[in-house]
């Protein structure tokens, strides 16, 4: 595949600095990009790189674009890593179903999958599942009895979809990740069962689903517990990276991004547009405002204002947390400061005694 | 399925306010209950919800009576959350094993499976693996040589366990889960190889199991690793959440909880009914005493006695670690006030220098 | 299978305190070891076992073997736990291929696989992949297209090889890990698409691959997110735990170990023998230099240079640390004592005042 400058340039929404004849005939890094590459800047601590690229093209910001050397041409973004993700997009579409089922997958007789799916083999579509037009299904994938998948999806090798659980369309799940684990819940019981006495935890029964509105992805071996009742809710546009954990009856919102290794407890709400930075935790029952973006490995143990940045464990306002954190390293100083101060305190009280006395 | 009220309560040990001819189909939330379910309350977060609530029975303690709206009835239990789950379980009976196995199963001649268990399409049983009565084994699973799978488990889709594992009665293993992995046991190596001088990392065999006994839990994506020599093991009724690591070696004793994202390293021991909080880290070689209780993203590097209560990384006792948190805030400011104190010291020195000398 | 003690000693490179006719049989845990079963003795918490050992040898330092019972030959050597390691390895031989492809294998017709592999049954090898010599590929792991996966090799169950990926040889996959996952790489785009307009993240195409040398480990349930473009490596002789999360771009240096649930961040490059110990978080585009170890749950957010011991999050000096976290459950008290402190300063300051005045 390839496409001139000036092709690519419109394709992209970006205008270009010189003349466009050029091909171009992939994306690569700034480093590594020839005169037939496009490349991309937007990260200054990369500027070492930008000036030394042999790259055709890089994809910039109208601010950034007297950088690019004279030997590419800018093309220049409004919002470059945009661009730059249409750009890639051209050269690595994403994959097209072939139709058909495997002979190798076992897809249950009462399954019911759209002509125009791609299953696998070593696939398992259990009874009473849907697979809608266009999925891509691949190998290892469990898809058990009731879940229903939606349109244009992508199931990576290993994935498993629990019974009754709903993808809508245009989502992705990254491999060996679980949608509708069963939550943790288990309560308590002095007394346990009477052929059985004594404490034990007694299973609540996880009787919810999970749901997955439109256009979600979710990461490799990340897990998504059903609800306890009802509904475990993945907002539409949402990303959740690898080895995330959502406990039952959370509710993430629309556009919201959960980073990898970060988990949610029961019951959280999380607004629009949330960012849950790498390990962060937040406690159960809490509700998390739209936009509000927590820092990396931060504790969160109350609700969280729309709009909010917070960090540190437990989470206090962004600020607050910058200001702590510069100050912490000095905390043995400060022990050792405040001690000193007490002696010349007690040698002032001393002094000032001593000279009333005198008098 | 339906009960009447005097029936449903009669199962799960409570007493009813009202008449209770009225028929329950179902348990649901309190938002969502209407007449003909059973809901539950116990967290006054959800205090608006109950005093709202449309349905037609409503678990509540003794405590909580008067709470409930005139239109529902107050099944009054001793531990409502136990008797919200017998409920719940009563309308969502856990799966029955349907015997047989798929002819889709893989499984080795040399296997041994209770003709009441089910083997579902898609699941491979090694040689010489044992599957107990009325075990349910899901698409995916594979159950490695030699392993022991006791009565009425429930493997689900994905799970693995590897060879000579041994599972009591009544384990849970969700999707995806690892029972049996190596441990993470390396001996750095100065020479190397003959064949390969230098440094390098020496595997020490992991030739060791895990034993997981009865009434266990294993969340998704958990791994449990296999000891290095003799047995990793999760005690009777112990419950472990998703995305958990347990190293080689380390016992977790009976009822134990370990909340999601927890780690346990090599060789420690968790004694009965110890609870581990959500990305709690625990250091190797210690012993956490029975019922202590580690609050989330705590890090443990010391033995915790009994009953104690700790969080913070590292962990400290929860009292102080609750003020410490209340006071870290006020840390950029004490450094101020110190500062401030200094200068006001240095003053009264001065001042009382000139005093002196003034005389 | 057993060992003469002489024998045994000169295989590990130990020499022994004693006549060494004795036949061995094993190894063991210094508690569990009878007289003809060999145990290992390094760590000082174990002391109290090892004088009360019953086992036929110890292996242990110079240093250390006057402490060996009586009743025990001991072993001894350079370095102790690389000799227990080949003392186990002696008993407990790494797997060995039993050439040929189950029937029960799904081997896509374009895969090359070496004669001399094995590939257990419910495994899916993908169109164009290729199996090195002697590799053992479990039940259930996934191994998609174009994937090269070298010699010696050893795929545990469920684990997933994603198209393209390149192993070398002698690598160990633990079960259920994934390796060539999406990166998490979305650009935001306020425009959207002309037939979906508004806000929405627009997916980066992650269109790299995941490079793992020679003498690499992976963890169970560990992601290794392929490259945005170009590369993600995992260095020769590098180990990495379960449940370690390893983004996009990320170069791991040779013989580095990345413990359970730790986290790598996109592009960030580690050096060689750079050791990040349980759930320690890296920012993303950072460098950790050679031979850098990170404490257990720090957060890293700046370059780590070469030989430093960083702890805390955010990560400071080791030493800075300990001092720190000594200070840190002082400062209630510290906050209490600076509040008595400008007390003593007012009354110091209105007593001179009253002083000066009345004279």
């Amino acid at each position: 595949m390839e496409f001139s400058l000036a092709e690519l340039s419109s394709r992209i929404s970006a205008r270009h600095s010189a003349s466009a004849q050029q091909q171009i005939t992939g994306v690569a890094s700034l480093e590594s990009a020839g005169a037939d590459k496009c490349a991309f800047y937007a990260n200054p601590r990369y500027k070492k790189q930008l000036l030394a690229t042999r790259a055709g093209a890089v994809i910039v910001s109208e601010d950034d674009a007297a950088l690019v050397p004279a030997t590419a041409t800018a093309l220049i973004a409004a919002q470059p890593y945009v661009a730059f993700a249409k750009a890639s997009a051209l050269f690595h579409p994403a994959p097209v179903a072939v139709a058909g089922i495997s002979p190798h997958a076992l897809v249950h007789p009462d399954a019911t999958v759209d002509p125009t799916a791609q299953i696998f083999a070593g696939t398992v579509i259990g009874p009473h599942a849907t697979i809608g037009p266009r999925t891509i299904v691949r190998p290892g994938v469990q898809v058990l009895a009731f879940a229903q998948i939606g349109a244009d999806c992508l199931l990576h090798a290993g994935a498993v979809v629990r019974e009754r659980c709903i993808l809508g369309d245009r989502v992705t799940l990254q491999p060996n990740c679980v949608i509708g684990s069963d939550g943790f819940g288990f309560a308590f019981d002095l007394e346990g069962d009477p052929e059985n006495p004594g404490p034990m935890h007694r299973k609540v029964p996880q009787a919810g689903i999970v749901r997955i509105e439109d256009d979600v992805e979710i990461g490799a071996c990340t897990c998504i517990d059903r609800a306890t009742l009802g509904e475990t809710v993945i907002g539409r546009g949402a990303k959740i990276d690898n080895l995330v954990q959502v406990a039952h009856n959370v509710q993430v919102g629309p556009l919201s991004l959960l980073v990898a290794q970060s988990g949610v407890s029961g019951s959280t709400t999380l607004g629009a547009g949330v960012v849950l930075a790498g390990q962060v935790g937040v406690v159960g029952h809490l509700h998390i405002g739209d936009g509000a973006r927590i820092g990396a490995q931060s504790g969160v143990s109350r609700d969280v204002p729309d709009g909010a940045t917070m960090s540190g464990s437990p989470a206090i306002d962004h600020r607050d947390w910058l200001r702590l954190s510069a100050s912490l390293p000095r905390l043995a100083e400060l022990v050792r400061d405040v001690k000193r101060l007490s002696s010349r305190v007690s040698e002032l009280e001393a002094a000032l005694d001593a000279e009333r006395r005198s008098r």
